[in-house]
């Protein structure tokens, strides 16, 4: 598994986008997201997933010279219609519009629909927290009916996708952020798994037949995730799926598989409209003072904040240092091939 | 365990609260809330907490004669001042205000603080998407620092309360709802346990000393409850004590314990800014359709929609029949007696 620098990964990033129609500033944008999701250390949110989105392009569903726009918007709401632009750049514009209206009238929803991939989510929710706003970003993938990812509680069957949920609140330097996939496991975790030859955790996975399995090929070829948190987890699933899935997905004649598109669900919040910004951060403070001084259980070292993994990672020195796995390097010289570049990894 | 009608029930917590100050109305109102949920099958949530209810009265954070209001507002947020007002009739006009709100510009919030026990949270979110709105309510309790009940992931020590989520959406005759605990269990299912002699399960609760428990009275006695769903319950965990207990909480002076009094967040969106009803409700069926068609999967007889358990508890026939254990009883004789009225189980 060899290493390499995050500018050299960024590049070769940028020249596949390129290569597909990309202009160069879309590219770099698309190219540096996906970089710094690995060096935020989630490598299946980070280059690996290029191969993806050369299907994705293949099958319709990603547009690298379109425009987004938006259809319909109130003074708190706004549909978007993404039109497979790049998922990295449509959603920082939509959050970016559910800012300056949550800026305006305190709160906003925003919903897009024929949205392409969009990397982590957290991203999105973590740009909103540095300008100040608490957000909710929710996506709902690719689900056509019948060939679903995530099992729902007391299923054999996987109904639609890992629909994750990011949530972000401002803090001065590093913000509260989750960002997680609502199945057990992210499908992401899976592929790497399979990649690496490693086995995926117990409890997450369904076989093909709807049999507990830990072989993520077995997963992956027709089986199912299972939903995180037991049928808590599944409500929330459920929920994404409808908001930023149904409610949205369809709004649009031409969205493919009509009502099962992939679309993302934003809520922004203002939250000076609730206390002033210095008497919340100090409160905060407080709290996570409170929060790092509890004891650790047996096997922990301490107890960490939510967004402290990802933040440390990055934070590290080594953090511009990547190993990509020797398959994905492949995979992606492969692409480079189809597309009559040669990638130049240093 | 004796059996008794729901409305006798009803009656029954009704004299209580009325012998404890409350007008008739409100008295009606928050024993048919209690006692609802008693007939959804969610005991923990019935008619037992008025023992509590008494004691919160005692400490000052249950006021059954005054009044509430809204501090600070905008055209899609407001902050409302609970006054400790009985909070199943606070909590239902803050998300009429939510509703009212969303209704003029498609999205609001509404904090509330200084909110005494509001009962089952699905009941507001539910009442919600009866009016055809998306509802999402989070409740963040009374943890005094030093005194909390769930502990973080990775921790050894209670920090906050179980701070539910519940989340509602729109359908004719039964909304689409979920209504849960972040933590492993609820804290009323854990009170149960104890006045049953039951066992709660595995991988919920740490004794005082950290270690893992099934014993409810160990948890319950400076104890914790683990969050559920691992990193990902607690990182929502947390972020309901900073929407519904930081941001908000302490936006009063006279808030007890400063930052960490009870509070309540709720975000609710209209809809049909995004799609129409008729549309959204023909994909939603579509979708119900897709859902319990699922193969269950071993120890399942079927998949069930969030909602379904408590909606087929309540539409059964002995739904109005309800048992109450014994020492939940004996401890309510002791209340009515205590205010000196006799109360006629009958």
């Amino acid at each position: 598994m060899p290493d390499f620098e995050a500018d050299v990964l960024e590049r070769v990033a940028t020249d596949i986008l390129v290569a597909s129609g990309a202009a160069d500033g879309r590219a770099r944008e698309v190219a540096r997201s996906l970089v710094l999701s690995n060096r935020m250390g989630h490598d299946s949110h980070g280059i690996m997933l290029l191969a993806y989105y050369m299907q994705l392009k293949n099958d319709g569903q990603l547009n690298l010279s379109g425009e987004w726009s938006i259809v319909k918007e109130s003074e708190a709401t706004a549909l978007i219609d993404g039109n497979w632009v790049s998922g990295q750049i449509v959603a920082r514009e939509a959050m970016g519009v559910a800012i300056d209206k949550s800026r305006q009238v305190g709160t906003a929803s925003v919903g897009v629909y024929n949205l392409s991939h969009i990397g982590r989510v957290g991203e999105y929710t973590e740009w909103a927290a540095s300008q100040g706003f608490v957000a909710i970003a929710t996506f709902a993938g690719n689900a056509e009916k019948g060939n679903g990812v995530v099992a729902p509680y007391g299923g054999a069957k996987g109904l639609w996708s890992t629909n994750p949920i990011a949530l972000a609140i401002p803090r001065p330097g590093v913000p509260f952020s989750f960002d997680f996939a609502t199945s057990a496991i992210a499908r992401g975790k899976a592929s790497l798994a399979q990649k690496k030859g490693e086995q995926i955790p117990e409890n997450t996975g369904l076989d093909k037949d709807g049999f507990p399995t830990r072989d993520p090929e077995k997963v992956l070829d027709g089986g199912a995730l299972l939903p995180f948190g037991g049928h808590k987890g599944y409500g929330l699933s459920f929920a994404i799926e409808i908001l930023a899935g149904f409610l949205i997905g369809a709004a649009s004649p031409d969205a493919p598989e009509g009502d099962s598109a992939p679309g993302m669900f934003i809520i922004v919040i203002d939250p000076d409209r609730f206390r002033t910004p210095a008497s919340f951060q100090n409160a905060l403070d407080g709290l996570y003072e409170y929060v790092r001084s509890c004891p650790p259980a047996e096997g922990f070292q301490e107890v960490l904040v939510p967004g402290d993994p990802e933040h440390r990672r990055l934070m590290s020195s080594d953090s511009s240092t990547i190993s990509i796995p020797d398959e994905v390097q492949a995979d992606m010289d492969q692409i480079g091939h189809n597309l009559g570049i040669e990638l130049i990894w240093e």
